[in-house]
C-alpha cells in the first residue's frame, strides 16, 4: 500500500537505518544545522539561557499571532473552553524549573544508526516555565465520565513518512489531570514570553517526560473516550526492534549524567586539553523516573568508578541535579566517563540500548582528554 | 616540523578534505550539534529573535563575569584605555541593524568537502547591535603615527591545528577607525545584554564583513605597527587552492539571497509541499560589497530567471533586504532557485567557488518543492 496520498512519497520516505559504513547523510545534516543541542559548557548554568537550550522542531516553526491565539479544551468534557492569552494569564499561574530532553538524544551513537535527527548527547536543557496547571483547566472543563486521554494539537504542520499532519500527541487523562505531575500550559520561559522556537505563544510542559510530549504552539486539547492512535503516538516514538513490532511507547526520561568537558577544546575534534594536577569536574544529572541518587565518574574509560558529590535542590524536583568531583590529571590521553543512578535503581548502561527509532539511548558519556604540560612559551600576544 | 608543542597533535590534526564518498564525520557532527544555523522559515523576521540567529563558536563559550569585565585599548596608542562596562555604557551609543554571516556558510555543499563546521546555507542572522563606535574609542586613545592595524582578542581559548590560542583577529586601522564603516563594540543585542553565545558581555561588530571579524568576548584591542600574522589571520580564513598558497584573506560578505521555503516540509528530507496555484515566495538578500540591486527567481532549477520585487529599507543599510514574488505552482516535483546581484555587479554563481577552507561559497540556493493537490480527506482530527 502506498502510504502517501497525493504522491507525498516522492519527498517523504519510510524510516530507515544507515548502512554499516554510511556517514551522516545530507538529510541528517539538514536537520542538524537547524535544530541544535546544548553546548556542553552551558551545563554550568542552573537555568539554561535562551539559545543554548536544545531545540527540536519536526516541521517549520509556525508563524503564530499571540494577539489572536486561541486554546480550546473540548471533546469529552462537560464545559468546553475557548481561551485567549489574556484569559490564561488571568488564571492562577505557577513556575516550574524543568529539565527537558529529546527522546532521540544519543541516536547518532547507535549502530546501526537510525536515520533521523542525529543527536550525540546534547539534546537537553533546563528552563523555568510559567503557565496554568493543566489539571486546573481540565477541572474547569469537567472531563466526561468516559474520557480516558487528552490529545494535544500544535500548529506545526508537515509530512512524515508520507503522512500529512499537524503535530499531535496524547497523554493518559490520569497523567494530564494529576496535580502532582504538574503538567503546565506554559506561556513564559525564563520569565519572558516563549520564543518562537519553543512554542510561542503556548506550549505543553510535562515534567519528567521526553520532549515529544511537550507539544509546542499548542492550540487544542481534546479529551477522548478511546486511546489516540495518530502518527506521533503509534508510528513514531515507540521502542521497536523490528518494523512490525507494536513496541513500547516512549514516555519518561531515562537517567543520564553529563559532564561539562574540562579544560579547553580542540576546534575540530572537540577533544579536551587539561594541565597536569587537580582538575575540577562538574556537570548535571537527571531522570524522569525519580531523583538521581548517585553519580559516578570513571578516569579509565569505564573500568573503575568513584562517587561524585551530588547536589540536589529540593525546591526544583523536576530539574537536573548538580554534581562535582576533582580529578588528578597526569600526562597522557585520558578517557573520562560519568553515569547516573536514580531512586528506582535505573543505572546508565555501558552499551547502548538499541531500538529502530533511536530513542532513549542513555549510554554513559565518554570524554577524551589530553593532559599536557603548559607550553614553555605562552601564546604570543600581538607585537605592538 | 611538529606544529604541536606539548603533544597537542594527538587531539588536533591538520586541515583536510573529505574523501570522494566520505559522509559527514563524527567530528563534523559534533560541531553541527553545538553550533546552529537560522531555520530558514525565520527569514520571515526583519530582526532575528535570539536563539534563531546563527551561532559559530570556535572553542568553548567562556564563563565571563560582566561585573568585573575590562576592555583595554593599548599597543601603539598615545593614551591607553582600561574600561569597564559602566564606563562603556556611559559613552554615546549607537544601534545598528546588521546582517551577519559565517565565512564557512555553504561549505558542506562543496566537493571535495573541506572538513570543518558543515554549513549548508543557513549560517546567517540579522540583529540590532547597540554599543560604542570603535572609531570613537580609537580617537580617544589616539593611534600612534606608525599604527597600521587593530588586533582584537577574545576570551575564548582553545587549540586549532596544533596551535594553542586565544581567538584573535585584526582589521586594518583604516577600516577599524573609519566612522563610515561603523564598527561597534557592542554590549546589547536586540535591546538586551549579549547572550553568552553571542559574546557576553562585549563583542566586535564589523558591518559587511564575514563573522570571523566580529570577535566575541572582546577583552583587548591592540594597535600594531606591523600587520598581525596570527593563526586566524594567516593560517585560517584565507582563500587557497593548495595548502602552500599564501591565499587571499576572507573579508567582505559575498552576495547571497535566501528563500523562506514555501509550503510545509517533510520532517526528514526537508523537501517542501505546496498546493497547485499561486504561491507567495519571500526571502532576504544581502552583500557586504554594496547594496543588493536585483533578486531573481528560477522555477526550473536555474535555466530561466525572473526578477523578484526587492524592498530595501534605507534606514538599515547594513541589514538584509526583503524580496518577494508569486509563483504559480503546477503539480509535480519542482526545483526553485534564487540569486542576488549587488551594486558592484557581483552575482551569485551557479557552480560553487571552491577553496580549501570552504569559505564564501555563495552558490545559489536550490529548493525542492513537490506541488501536490490537497488530500481528498483532510487530516483526521482525534475522535472525541
Amino acid at each position: 500500500m502506498d502510504p502517501s496520498p497525493g504522491g507525498l512519497g516522492a519527498v517523504s520516505g519510510p524510516a530507515r537505518l544507515a548502512g554499516p559504513d554510511e556517514g551522516l547523510s545530507a538529510q541528517e545534516l539538514a536537520l542538524a544545522t537547524r535544530n541544535h543541542g546544548l553546548p556542553l559548557e552551558a551545563l554550568r548554568y542552573d537555568v539554561t539561557p535562551p539559545g543554548l537550550h536544545y531545540v527540536l522542531v519536526h516541521y517549520d516553526i509556525p508563524d503564530t499571532a499571540p494577539d489572536t491565539w486561541r486554546l480550546t479544551v473540548g471533546g469529552r468534557v462537560l464545559r468546553p473552553l475557548d481561551l485567549d492569552l489574556p484569559g490564561l494569564r488571568a488564571r492562577p499561574a505557577v513556575t516550574r524549573r524543568v529539565t527537558l530532553e529529546c527522546a532521540g538524544n544519543g541516536r547518532a551513537l547507535l549502530g546501526p544508526r537510525p536515520v533521523s535527527q542525529p543527536w550525540l548527547v546534547e539534546a537537553v536543557g533546563t528552563a523555568e516555565w510559567t503557565g496554568v496547571p493543566l489539571a486546573a483547566l481540565l477541572a474547569e472543563a469537567g472531563p466526561a465520565e468516559d474520557a480516558v486521554e487528552a490529545v494535544f494539537t500544535g500548529a506545526d504542520h508537515g509530512v512524515e513518512r508520507g503522512v500529512e499532519q499537524d503535530y499531535r500527541r496524547s497523554l493518559p487523562l490520569a497523567t494530564a489531570a494529576d496535580p502532582a505531575r504538574e503538567v503546565l500550559v506554559a506561556y513564559a520561559m525564563n520569565g519572558a514570553p516563549l520564543p518562537p522556537q519553543h512554542g510561542s505563544p503556548l506550549r505543553l510542559v510535562v515534567p519528567g517526560w521526553y520532549g515529544m510530549a511537550h507539544v509546542k504552539w499548542l492550540r487544542e486539547v481534546t479529551l477522548t473516550a478511546t486511546p489516540y492512535t495518530g502518527f506521533q503516538q503509534t508510528a513514531a516514538y515507540r521502542l521497536r526492534q523490528e518494523p512490525g513490532d507494536e513496541g513500547e511507547p516512549v514516555t519518561l526520561i531515562a537517567p543520564r549524567a553529563l559532564m561539562a568537558p574540562p579544560g579547553f577544546p580542540d576546534f575540530m575534534s572537540r577533544a579536551r586539553v587539561v594541565r597536569p594536577g587537580p582538575v575540577p569536574l562538574t556537570g548535571r544529572a537527571w531522570s524522569g523516573h525519580g531523583p538521581v541518587v548517585r553519580v559516578e565518574v570513571s578516569e579509565d574509560g569505564g573500568a573503575a568508578w568513584t562517587d561524585a558529590e551530588l547536589v540536589r535542590d529540593p525546591a526544583h524536583p523536576w530539574a537536573w541535579a548538580a554534581w562535582r568531583t576533582t580529578w588528578t590529571a597526569t600526562p597522557g590521553l585520558r578517557h573520562l566517563a560519568v553515569r547516573a543512578t536514580d531512586a528506582t535503581g535505573r543505572v546508565q548502561p555501558l552499551a547502548p540500548p538499541w531500538n529502530r527509532g533511536g530513542f532513549a539511548n542513555n549510554l554513559v558519556q565518554r570524554v577524551e582528554v589530553l593532559c599536557a604540560p603548559a607550553p614553555t612559551a605562552p601564546p604570543r600576544p600581538p607585537a605592538a
